[in-house]
């Protein structure tokens, strides 16, 4: 088993902590959907991963979208009268409207006000704002920054520039012993967002890195993309192979203090649905939901002209926590123990795809007689019989080659790994096969 | 959608008093199963209606049934030898035993109580009896009426006659843009009664004036029939077209203050099933009920050789309200605003069916980009999404020819309604086509 | 109705006294999977029954099994140097551990403790051990009694041999109107152990006698067996036939003071399984459990091979009471009562699969006039219909070749027994035919 592998070389405070450095290394980057911050972003992953960088012009079509022109930022202020920089794109790069226009001039409070986002709510708190196809220009600030602003004259510089350039993304492909790939994708969009985004990224590079050294039943495609026009973008590129992809999960929000949470593919009982759900079920606290049309990039797997068998896992759900696209969902609310707990999650799901198999009992009519073999207690008429002997006849009587493991798993209410153990064991007497 | 079409020109208290005051007019009516009430009943809704009424003689074969003889009344009392009228049918023609042979004698009050139905445990109400396929002669009173009567000679008359005639029920077909059809059907046999019978009349007669002035997807159906006999009869001589009916309603006790109640067909999951289904949910409190084959002319309509989709809307359904075919089924007992909202129900049901398409989406492979037809808010990142926005991206997502437009509407949980202002919009931009 | 029939000349108490009476005969014998016990039990059964027996050689090979050598015992005891027996076999069967090798032989106590089996936790009771398949001798005896073992030196005796010879069964065919079988199956290799063996086999036995002369649809099967073994070689001769094998009930446990409890077939939902579910949600108590590869012979009736439709009939499941394979599974905790009314839901249970038929409404197309039939009240209009008139009706209305009598009885909430009575009626007034 994967996590069986992995934890035999990592405990889960050292895992914690590793992805935790990870996002602080991450933090500070300015992203967006495309230009430098991106391209530095996945340099850093390249460090550990060898990942396939790609670069795809501003303009090519992908399908009923372009993409987009290239946007970059150096600064942004807004100075008062004084020449004070009272906001300042170096405190936080959430200060600025994400894409905005370049802009410089003197403003009155009053005229600058259309062009301030600030969250009336959540006084504290910077908004995370965005404008990627309505071209404008803005700040963005804390409520109480806004209210501080006397009546002034400012000068707002936004030393921006939004030109033909191209998207970036990275990819690795892991093979496995089959064609048939499991799809990872996280989005690499946001700028100074520590949860949503960077415990996505953290989370699938260290999986990347660990598979990478182990024998695989199938292959693994690591996408690091931004939102939406990522996969968009490479959907449109991959659209051939896309047939490939079995199972898929989309990464996101992982390191928050909440439970695990699993969202349903589109088609909602799917392999990895179950496997998932399976996985989950074993947490004392875990949330289950259907598919939904809003959310990450499930949205664009499981548009109805792919319909692709990815799910997505996360903590707690995107727009439903206060910290959600504001300043606070910074380095103190991703926690290292949840963020190594995601990541075993994940191992946890791979391990019911790897091993999620269809038998067939070599002697089918009744029972084998197992003390043949040395795999049945020696003395009869106990009351109690040990797991893995009801663990083999359980495997023995499902073995039909319509129950996969996970479907026994499910039947007989045994843990997962132990099936995979029985299996073994009854392969190697001859008493089962592998229906391929 | 037909509601807003509706309430464009009557308001909720006016379609109740409109609803009740033909109630009214047509309570004092003696129906039966044949005969001249049935007639004058008929006629008055001619004036709303151009109903095309059908006249089927006496002994016509109708599947396992001959149509009986037509039965007439003029009068009925009971004299005791003072020559008072005890019993009186000018009072309530409740007092006569429906489709009684007519009777002519003075008899002690012992030999007459054989011939007299009373409801002893509701001691103040006259009830309803009938004897249509057991020739008998009777008269129905309360059990205070009968408790006070002393030994005497009494004068029975019951002048009324029983010979071959014909069985009378009006039809009427609204054409729609498709030959298949909505069945409506309610009976018209019942005398003084006022909600088995009359609020079902009433609400079918104002839902046939108001579809004759709309534009219909599906061409609807009406059937004014007596019970059982006029329902089967109907089948009968309709047999080779009921194949057209793809949705059918018979509404019947929908004018008392219970709850809507929804008596699904034989088949349970059909789409009139589902349908109303979803708008009984949309209420306070409602009841679903699955099929039996008991009840109104659904027996007929879902008898094995038929099996059409075909339910029944009611409120407190018959025989479980102490008023059920007795006196106190009366013009108080049906309320105004209870038939105003049953008849809302059934235009909503109707919305719902005319609605229900099936959709592709015309660029399926990830989202549309949404804001290039103006159809996406202009900043990103903000934390609520609008419900226009939601039901849009629903639609899109699962127009894949699968699902219909119910489907979508129970898996997302917004409004139907909401549903199809998106599917128009989306329409309007090309971005979805409606499966033929 | 078989159990109509039954009771028309047996009333429970009688029952019960018949079905312990047996139980109290058998008790004594030491039973194993093969040898003398097996012959004499069957001997006493074949007074009842014209059983066919079958002695079936040691080494026969049966699937992955071989019939193992045959087992006799004459004598077994513990004696200390005084000479007294403190261990003997004559007062009970269970001292000695089932299949024991012979063995003769003085040894210290500390030598002896190897071989001797007691229940740590129920220090009174001595427990049911075998050792079939793993050459060894031993003694069982309670915990008080190894206790009470002072330090000495014991002569240890187990008169038994183990060579060649034959494992025996016994079947019985009572043949009905279809080949297709029902199979009754109970294990009779159990020592001196009342419900966990003797339960079953008293039960099968009085069927059977009953059975025999009865007009029965389908033939029904008796298989009197050593448990796994007896199966696996029963199964090993029949394969041929075995696909006669409609529906199964393994009988055991049905003498304790607990709820019914069915098991499910490995398919989980036949009509054995829909049958006995039914039956024994008209208990005020009862379990359903689904298959598990773990119990009595119904592991080996569902074995992937064969997968028959073959449940299991209990009360307590196996191993879940404390007097489970122990001295306590005596004559005092098998009741009379219990006994008779195990063997009532075997008759509930065969009297659904002997009537559940499919039917055709002659008269489809509408209601049949029931009155023209006489099948019908006199006077309509009333607000409670008799239950016999309602099961007509849901009898007419769901014969439609797709649903069985079972199927209505659901449906409908209408007793089984009430809806073949319709049956014979409508039948009888040529308003129905069987689907054959």
């Amino acid at each position: 088993m994967l996590k069986d592998s992995f934890y035999s070389t990592t405990d889960e405070l050292q895992l914690g902590e590793q992805l935790h450095n990870l996002v602080v290394e991450l933090f500070p980057i300015c992203r967006s959907i495309t230009g430098n911050g991106v391209r530095e972003t996945l340099a850093i992953l390249k460090r550990l991963l060898p990942l396939e960088i790609h670069e795809v012009p501003s303009g090519t079509e992908v399908f009923d979208w372009l993409v987009p022109d290239e946007w970059n930022i150096r600064d942004a202020y807004l100075k008062n009268s004084d020449g004070q920089r009272v906001i300042d794109f170096q405190e936080s790069n959430l200060h600025v409207l994400n894409y905005s226009l370049p802009f410089h001039a003197t403003l009155p409070l009053k005229k600058l006000k259309e062009h301030l986002f600030t969250l009336p709510e959540q006084v504290d708190l910077i908004p995370y704002r965005t404008a990627y196809y309505q071209p404008n220009w803005g700040l963005c600030l804390s409520q109480n920054q806004l209210d501080a602003l006397a009546e002034d004259d400012y000068e707002v510089c936004i030393d921006s520039s939004l030109k033909p350039g191209s998207l970036t993304y990275a990819e690795l492909l892991i093979p496995g012993e089959l064609k048939e790939e499991v799809l990872i994708s996280c989005h690499i969009c946001h700028p100074s967002l520590a949860n949503d985004n960077l415990s996505g990224v953290a989370i699938a590079a260290h999986l990347a890195q660990f598979l990478q050294n182990q024998t695989l039943r199938y292959s693994y495609r690591f996408v690091f993309i931004p939102g939406t026009i990522g996969a968009i973008t490479w959907l449109a590129r991959n659209e051939a192979t896309v047939a490939n992809i079995k199972h898929g999960l989309v990464l996101a929000g992982l390191g928050d203090p909440g439970c695990l949470s699993y969202k349903r593919s589109r088609q909602g009982e799917t392999e990895i649905d179950q496997s998932a759900a399976y996985v989950l079920r074993q947490q004392n606290d875990y949330t289950l939901v259907d598919f939904s049309p809003y959310g990450y990039d499930e949205r664009q797997y499981c548009s109805p002209g792919f319909n692709l068998s990815v799910g997505r896992l996360s903590r707690t759900p995107h727009g439903t926590f206060p910290e959600y696209h504001t300043s606070a969902d910074n380095l103190d609310f991703v926690q290292a123990e949840q963020l190594a707990k995601s990541m075993k999650a994940c191992l946890d799901i791979f391990d019911i795809l790897e091993n999620n198999k269809y038998y067939l009992n070599a002697k089918p009519k009744g029972e084998p007689r197992l003390s043949k073999y040395d795999l049945y207690s020696d003395i009869g008429g106990l009351q109690v019989t040990a797991e893995s002997q009801m663990a083999m006849l359980w495997v023995l009587n499902l073995a039909d080659g319509q129950h996969n493991l996970l479907d026994i798993a499910q039947r007989s209410k045994l843990p997962f790994a132990l099936l995979v153990l029985s299996v073994k064991t009854l392969l190697n007497h001859g008493l089962l096969k592998e229906v391929k």
